[in-house]
């Protein structure tokens, strides 16, 4: 029996914006929240703050990242803010608990409260701010809409997109950045863009590879332990990009086949949007069966409940399986 | 602009089974999940276990409950295995921390690991065990599908909702019970039954109001500290009774106007759901503005992020609206 049911759409293209696949609407707005991290990240790589700053891959990933807040991924956000002679102080984004159980858990049992550097986008801000101290700017007031840092990231997000950003499209996302509603094919459209830097100057190209493959590199700091965006680029190393979003966002990328994806759960559920990009993944990898057996099976996934009995399933329907 | 979008169904009935309000379809089974655990808990009423064991309104609403693991709910819990002469071992609904972000952070700080008192059926576990041990019947296996209080359990909600219950509509709950599907109609019937006792036999009936009853009296102990449930049966003391279920159920009555609601959120949303069941109850009370305008704040609410900024809403569309 059916207990519940998503809806949602997907598009998939090519560096030269052909569509691959697509399921729904695909020239509606969607706000990208989290999932175009990648993209706001530029900036750092190409002002060239990265490199002033000493940022390795795993940096450059948190910096892509909605990560857990576990202890790594905290004490290189410090590490990062550090280089530029800042501190957690810095941080405009707000403080909040983790979201992942466990390490909600050992938080609570070693902190009175979170500070920001816990937040899930401290990695993003921590860029941000170093971005802003190596171009000479001040980093006062970074999240805000005509800060230069978001000026800037406007002007990426309109390149690599095709959308025109402004005002009217414009919300504030939950760490207090604003974000921009594209549609979903200009966002697969950018991510194609950058795996595969058709279309873009070789500054660009070269940032946009040298995140991407960070990313790819090291999947445990742009998400953390047991969460979907980790365990997606884990399943073929160096192979797959894919990035998270609140509501029901995912965006993500096969570079050595050209592909960018982005997909939105009509509803915002997060289950979903995993399942979807996992299947829409997989079709692109139906010639090798072990990669593709690995992403159906986070795409349809079993549901235990308190006892560890199986209750259920969550599937992915026709236009994914087709 | 719409970032997400939920759909359901919803119907509100009356004692006569005459339908007051509907949105969607009503006739499709749902999983009512841990909204209709007042059904569930008849016979623990029925079979005089709560007279014999001297069960107040707060234990009667804590085995109709979803708590949250908050101490107070923990503590009624054992001690109502305990008049049965049991105790947290004879649990067969398996352990979770607190749902509630604060509640789990207190139970981080204090306990290893929790228990099965700090499942959010502990109350209806333990209900179900008193009365198996009031009848005679050994608890032990009590969550089975053909355990006896299983069995009376489906012949009580086979007659409340008019459906028929048997393996082929049964699955397991997340506290490892049978759980039936059932047409949304026929739950919504069977609320407007147990809050007016139209067609029900005098036990019955009276054990029906003496559970709704006790919902109102004590509703802390159906859900806890800032949880839906709660704050809606808060909302007008002793006239609305509220219970929420997984996978975006919520069933409802208004006893005094002999109203029962069931509703389900397409995607198992409960922000949706919560919304929908408030906005619905609001329609019942147009001729008390302050009981009105409480209950559509309930269904249309801000949403804040990290720094406090009012970031959108959730808000009711047409049907709940007109």
């Amino acid at each position: 029996m059916l207990e519940s049911r998503h809806r949602g759409a997907v598009v998939a293209v090519d560096g030269d914006g052909r569509t691959l696949f697509a399921v729904g609407e695909m020239e509606a707005p969607v706000f990208p929240r989290s999932a175009c991290k990648a993209m706001q990240a530029l900036p750092l790589v190409e002002s060239g703050a990265a490199d002033a700053y000493g940022f390795g891959a795993e940096a450059l990933a948190l910096a892509c990242a909605s990560h857990s807040g576990e202890p790594e991924h905290v004490a290189l956000a410090s590490e990062m803010l550090a280089a530029a002679g800042r501190d957690v102080g810095a941080l405009e984004c707000g403080a909040h608990w983790s979201n992942n159980q466990a390490t909600l858990i050992e938080q609570a049992r070693t902190l009175e409260k979170p500070n920001a550097l816990y937040n899930n986008c401290s990695g993003k801000h921590a860029g941000f701010i170093c971005a802003c101290c190596h171009s000479g700017n001040d980093p006062a007031g970074y999240v805000g809409y005509d800060h230069p840092i978001q000026r800037e990231i406007r002007s990426v997000i309109s390149h690599l997109t095709g959308a025109i950003l402004g005002r009217d499209n414009c919300g504030i996302d939950g760490c207090s950045i604003p974000t921009y509603a594209v549609p979903l094919k200009g966002l697969a459209r950018g991510f194609a863009k950058m795996a595969t830097g058709i279309g873009l100057e070789p500054l660009r190209a070269s940032a946009s590879k040298r995140l991407i493959d960070a990313c790819m590199a090291e999947p445990f700091y742009v998400a953390g332990t047991k969460r979907a965006c980790t365990r997606l680029m884990k399943t073929a190393p160096g192979r797959i990009f894919a990035k998270t979003g609140a509501e029901g966002v995912f965006c993500a990328a096969v570079p050595e086949k050209g592909i960018g994806i982005a997909l939105k759960c009509e509803d915002g559920a997060t289950r979903a949007a995993e399942a979807m990009v996992a299947a829409t993944l997989a079709r692109f990898f139906a010639d090798e069966p072990e990669i593709h057996a690995a992403l159906m099976a986070q795409a349809n996934r079993p549901l235990r409940n308190w006892n560890g009995m199986h209750v259920g399933d969550v599937r992915v329907s026709a236009p994914f399986t087709a």
